[in-house]
């Protein structure tokens, strides 16, 4: 039992760093379009992938965040910033493969954003929302800085997935559930609708243009 | 005087609500506008109404925010924002008295920010530019949203009256004035600027631009 | 001793106002070119002086930012606002010596914002970065509300530059020397690299953009 508990802890540690990683590249491959130097492709990694846990942080008085008091998070963003830079054409031949994990960083941020913001004893809505904003803040925070209108707002069905596992989170934590078992759900959850999505290019609705 | 105690917090909570219903639609107005989906123009909606009493919070460490520990927030921003992406052509058609009750919540927002800033022990000074914070943050946190230069920062009265409003309020407290009088009397001089400027489209002067 | 542990603050203190007026200066002066009113300078102005020092302070949890409870800044960031208003072109024409404070403020911001950082017990790699922020985010918040992707990201040795002497603080610090000495040469190092740079037309290398 300790020696699962032990490998639960070390399979969450690199689901954590993965997550940051993939979204680190998607920053990194944005910053590499809009022609930006070395350094701002770096700062877009970090932000892209640190942005939505350190917004939730300062929410719920959480400082200093995790992203700024622990340096691995900035040593993955710092990797996956110099990788893109000199390899970017490879990274985007795998852009499917990105997208995948993207989906796994995604669920697996919304699920911790959600458990700890509970552990900061916020009311149980607010919590899947700080769970979702986990997992949109850092994309958000990017599109801001190459100063495009955030896409998770315009089109795609991306921060739903987010929300969906989030609330699973709650609703299994007000149940009293157990708490790993229902994290896998919540996880495999917001990635499953993620993957849906983008297989069958969901879109949520629109108001017509043309008024 | 209980009774009446009592009525005015509901005053109060009421017209706090009103204010942030008012300034969700301004921001789901918007998000319609640029073709945001439905879950955008729900994020404007929430974003408008609190990103300026969050940011207030954040400065003055009163974490979690009013608008994160409350869920009641988020639910009048996802009724502004429902209402707005099936309506929106009837809300514009009584825009002028969205702009009114706009003022409201301007007058609103600025004083009671002033008073919670006070409250955290803030210098007066900036116990007022905060209480503006307040008024204005969300109008400015929609519009770097959506890609544009904050409306607040290039025209029309806006942030002057809420820093109006929020200095009678910084100058009772001073004085030692009883409070409910001061924030009746800076909240209606607020609306009052407010609702003349648009009136009268007075406007703040600006460098000439062909320099 | 004593003295001279007068004088240096009396020095730290003059910098500090010195480097956050220079910066307010260039906020104020993008605000006259983007055709922003006289709030909307004076709010660039205070937003380029104070982002970078806020957003530390947030990070570290030292609540209320000192830029929020210290209204001097805002004092200064008005009194640069409203000079720029008024005569921008003979700013503009100095704008070489502006790029030489602007440098000393960088070094200045970078240096202290490392120093704080650290008696916060953030760890000394963090504690580089957070003084890298300190110099770089006022400029960040100034071009993202101006609707600019940051030029701190695009080109030129200035974030290097304020991380260099970032660096120098935080290396002083874990070998255990005079803390004085160890801040004037990380401040040095800061404004020397980025006078070079300006000088010599550094650059970061970038992705060539014909992909």
């Amino acid at each position: 039992m300790i020696a699962s508990a032990g490998a639960l802890k070390t399979l969450v540690f690199v689901l954590d760093l993965g997550g940051t990683f993939v979204f680190a590249l998607s920053g990194a491959l944005a910053g590499v379009k809009r022609g930006l130097d070395f350094f701002g492709i770096v700062v877009l990694s970090f932000a892209a992938a640190s942005s939505g846990g350190i917004a939730r942080d300062l929410l719920i008085g959480a400082t200093p965040p995790a992203a700024i008091s622990d340096w691995r998070y900035l040593v993955v963003a710092l990797f996956a910033g110099t990788m893109t830079f000199f390899w970017h054409a490879a990274i985007e031949k795998v852009h499917d493969s990105v997208l995948v994990f993207d989906a796994a960083g995604l669920a697996l941020f919304a699920v911790a954003g959600t458990q700890k913001a509970l552990a900061f004893d916020l009311n149980p809505v607010m919590a899947a929302v700080l769970g979702m904003v986990t997992g949109i803040g850092g994309g958000i925070v990017r599109d801001v800085l190459l100063n495009e209108v955030p896409a998770v707002l315009r089109a795609e069905i991306y921060a739903v997935a987010a929300l969906a596992g989030a609330m699973v989170v709650v609703v299994g934590y007000l149940l009293s559930l157990p708490t790993t078992a229902v994290a896998l759900v919540g996880a495999f959850l917001c990635f499953a609708i993620r993957m849906l999505a983008l297989r069958r290019k969901w879109q949520l609705p629109r108001v017509p243009r043309g008024r």
